[in-house]
């Protein structure tokens, strides 16, 4: 398979970015969980484009469609497909970047898996848009999770050089909350200035920059997992790398831990208010693939966009020669900023996945 | 499934460290590929404890044994079954740490998940011990890979805070010998000595140490894998995430990507020699989920073991009240020295399974 | 999972009998395969209702819009969405069997398992509706597999006590075309008339009345399948248990074998045109999970449908306590009729399935 | 994959029959469980060969050897692997069947699929004596089951043209004991002489017939499996025809149903000691892929073991013309009979997986 994941519940993605709807279909949904629409619309405002200052929270053309799965707002059991209609679908043949590939885009790869054969307008089902239909899954995983006092969070650790502050050994879900509130979604606001600057940067020199999203999960049970290759982390790693543009995935203290020592990085255990915890958590919550009751943690390196417009290096395939290109259009510096809500989104639908299936 | 990974070619491991015999069941291998068990010997013994300047370099007890899926010296496409006879078997009741947990070890979550119930003898089928069946699946899919020229290396890119060169841009057969025959897997051989020393300072401080392996396949053919939740970048950090004390994955720039620009971080395209290849590798040779032709790389991130001979704060689980703990034996400083062909083991499995399987 | 199937082609099903749409999501087909629409719509007519000798070919409504995966009439090696738009949707609560079951229908497992969220409304995701999106999958299938000469033909093997002739030792694609033009989908004309009374007569006593339809693959490739829990014969059986009412599946001379002798049930080799084949095929064309080259039989045995307008004993659930109820409305004597396409549909991918898969 | 089946529990087979061992390797097993080695000797030394008129219950060579996965009688939670130690190994190249294939043997289909590269001595891994390793998964489920007072039985529903009385509409444990310990495995002692007959008849010939097996589960609760693809029917019939000679597998009423009336198929409703049960159960217990809580029902049809040692009309392979061919050795004139704990311990696994999984 290729644009499905999950075990006991089953997300499948479709959809090209240009043709007639982009969607999703959750098989494995338990039933009679109630949907609060509103909250998923908010949810997936969140990435929206062109969201700015907390405008207008609602994209009427980004608005899914719900096939099935729903009645009378609950789960109903049976598989969930939700879609959203593209108003922008692809007229006439495609002359685009099949012959002239973008530099680390998908194009040319694209090419040699599908030979031609793939709709690539728009990057096809390689689009950043199709984020859109996993932001409505982990909507719904979300809401699912909150009935059972599970919360998912995010933040965006850095953005280039500039970092934010990492999440503090307990994040809340009041944390959770003041960090979508602001204007960019992180912790300490004195570094939104310098994030700005440095997307705006990035825009002026028709350049784009990457980040890093830290998500945490607090209020997951504890001893849900197994060892080696069925764990949360190769589970949540498996589908985080799934989001375009991801290139690292780390728990705890992540690559940090290769630098340290175990005595500074094993997590001592104290007996707090009657509960066996950590002091630290440079284990990310997961010990042996299993929860251990501390908060989830991991962080998603995303690379700088690659569609800048500056002139490029690139091939002629058909000629077999060396060319160059320059890719027209208005594009987002920086996918990191909208990337916040598809982490939590995939996080989410994963820990849900382990909660029902164990 | 725990103990699982691959779609078409499955690898399962079983075993617990002081039980009978430790193995692994391999579903899926092409028939007809022939096995050459002496070098078969020659990679596990690159794992095997107790190596060191590249003395003896075959531990008779960790000799696998086939059971089934070779007949004369050939893969006859049946599961091929093999295991390692554990000579230390548990003996009596286990009166380890089920009751006070070593911190950062699977002691506790093996409580949490079992409920006592797990043998945790020497770790059980936590420990570090399964990647040996690990390697008996690998070296079987390295050997495999080469009959295609495909080839597998990987090296310490750091122990601690000493760093090896990086992987060239184009890394060799000939590289991969030279790193195998050092006595640290490194290209650069002048910080052996820093290397050494950092593991000796660890040991003498009753402490362990952390580190990174990057691991190259070269090779691979271009246009294999697919874009969302069933990439090469997907498969291979689900299954890299199985070695025990992992805990980040990277591909290409991987989290130094996210620090970067669009125009530093692309990879231009250029023909050289009537072929299309890029001048850089920051995407690791993989786009949109997809091999490129470039080789693969990715980093593994080690958290130093958590077995350390320091006094450590933990708690009495029964008595729900703190305690201190001092692990008593010899351990590892650092089993990343030994990770380093566990890694290439997992790396070669997935790339078989993915040229094979689609 | 519950309404997908299939391994390197996944087929998922969702929609419910009065949602807003059903339909099936197509992931891992091969890109570049042209779809004749035509052709298609062909097919499915042959499982739409009302039809009767041969009139309207196609039921507007019934008429699949293509959301993904197709590009100017080829596939793009994307998952490739349709959808059927439901104009009989549901309108405010359901008032239905929900309290008193109708005996062998899923109102009841449905209530035990779903707990009331089920949408059951015109039987919900369990209806015989649910085999149109089915039939998208499996006509695409077919078309793929007649590229490859490869074809997939069904008939009434039975309907009630009265039976067809069975498939001949070689069916060819000329009698599959044959099945398709009569009146009902037979091999012996000269049996319509009396099916056409069987079903007349269980209309005429508001019963229902079950039946057989046979099916063969002819022309797939020798070789394909795996012995034990992954062959032909598990996939074939585990896809077709999920069409709605069937209760058997067997192959080649099935339940029959069980009453033979191995030498009157062994199929004899003979070579024939320099090919070895077999001189009978109580194989149905699979030995040891494998195909060997002989046509691919399989017979599905369909209970009668459980909607009778007779009056039926029942319970009333809330009330505990057993009360009777007569089941409204116009009812398809004999779904079997309708069957026959949607049994190719599921036999032709699996076919496919297996043969881009291995 | 090939020879695994399960989604929650895994059950991977691997051996040949004359390789240096057969065994299981069980994946997600509950921890905890205890296991009565001798009850599960004895639920072995029914498929035994040789077992007759209940004499020596335990033949020594088949003694699984546990590898992994049970400490101090208990299953700890990781993989379970047993091995039965193949005394008979093979010896020297193999002088069989290769070029001059037996009719409805798997050494054609081998022939084609593995190209000369499996090891069909004895059959390899097509030998029923592959049913070893899955008596003891078998076995395991079964008793993990009876401590949740489900219970599996199953008998010779016929052999030949004989047959047995089928099970009642409320099979129960005593029954399932009574039948075990009867010299034929029926419901109806009086039909044993003509079983017996059947066989010795068969044998006589040098011929063999073939025969059904049923199978009931009692206690299994009720609303559990789902529409569509993954339900009870589905899972069952998949792993079934892994048995090999397995050709058929029905539910309930099965293929008879299609020869019924909705009026006499479907299952009334009642009331019963304030329970909802059916006064009938043509359904096997099962609807829409889920359970309903009266007794599970499914047959299961061997064709005859294709071993008979009359002369049969073959090919030379590498010559390309007819040839014959006359088997020699003893042969199991009847293997149903040994098929009968087969078919109880491939249904207690795929229960025991419905049951944890959901």
């Amino acid at each position: 398979m290729s644009s499905e994941y999950g075990k006991t519940l089953k997300i499948s993605i479709f959809g090209e970015s240009h043709g007639k709807a982009i969607g999703v279909n959750i098989d494995g949904l338990p039933a009679g969980e109630s949907i609060d629409l509103c909250a998923l619309y908010d949810f997936m405002s969140r990435r929206a484009p062109g969201k700015s200052a907390l405008t207008t929270h609602r994209k009427e053309k980004d608005q899914p469609i719900f096939l099935s799965g729903i009645t009378n707002g609950k789960t109903n059991g049976f598989p969930l497909c939700a879609i959203i209609e593209n108003s922008d679908t692809r007229s006439g043949d495609y002359s685009g970047f099949e012959n002239t590939p973008r530099p680390s885009h998908a194009d040319y790869t694209a090419y040699l898996r599908y030979g031609g054969h793939a709709d690539m307008h728009g990057s096809g089902h390689f689009s950043g848009r199709l984020t859109a239909p996993l932001c409505i899954a982990g909507g719904i995983a979300k809401q699912i999770l909150e009935n059972r006092n599970i919360f998912v969070g995010a933040h965006l650790y850095s953005i280039g050089e500039v970092c934010d502050a990492p999440f503090p050994l307990h994040p809340t879900q009041t944390l959770f909350n003041d960090i979508v509130k602001r204007e960019l979604a992180v912790i300490d606001e004195s570094v939104i200035d310098s994030m700005k600057n440095a997307v705006a940067d990035a825009a002026e020199n028709l350049d784009s920059v990457g980040g890093i999203v830290e998500c945490a999960v607090i209020g997951f049970p504890e001893g849900i997992g197994t060892p080696m290759f069925d764990g949360i982390e190769n589970r949540l790693a498996h589908a985080l790398f799934g989001i375009p543009a991801v290139k690292g995935v780390e728990f705890g203290a992540g690559f940090s831990a290769a630098k340290s020592l175990g005595s500074l990085n094993n997590d001592p255990f104290t007996v707090q208010d009657d509960r066996i915890v950590t002091t630290t958590n440079n284990s990310g919550g997961i010990v042996g693939g299993i929860s251990n009751g501390m908060p989830i943690i991991m962080r998603t390196a995303f690379k700088p966009t690659p569609s800048i417009m500056q002139q490029q290096q690139t091939v002629n395939i058909s000629a077999l020669e060396n060319t160059t290109l320059t890719i027209k259009g208005r594009h987002d510096p920086c996918v990191v900023l909208r990337a916040v809500p598809v982490v939590e989104a995939v996080a989410a639908t994963v820990m849900l996945d382990l909660l029902i299936g164990g």
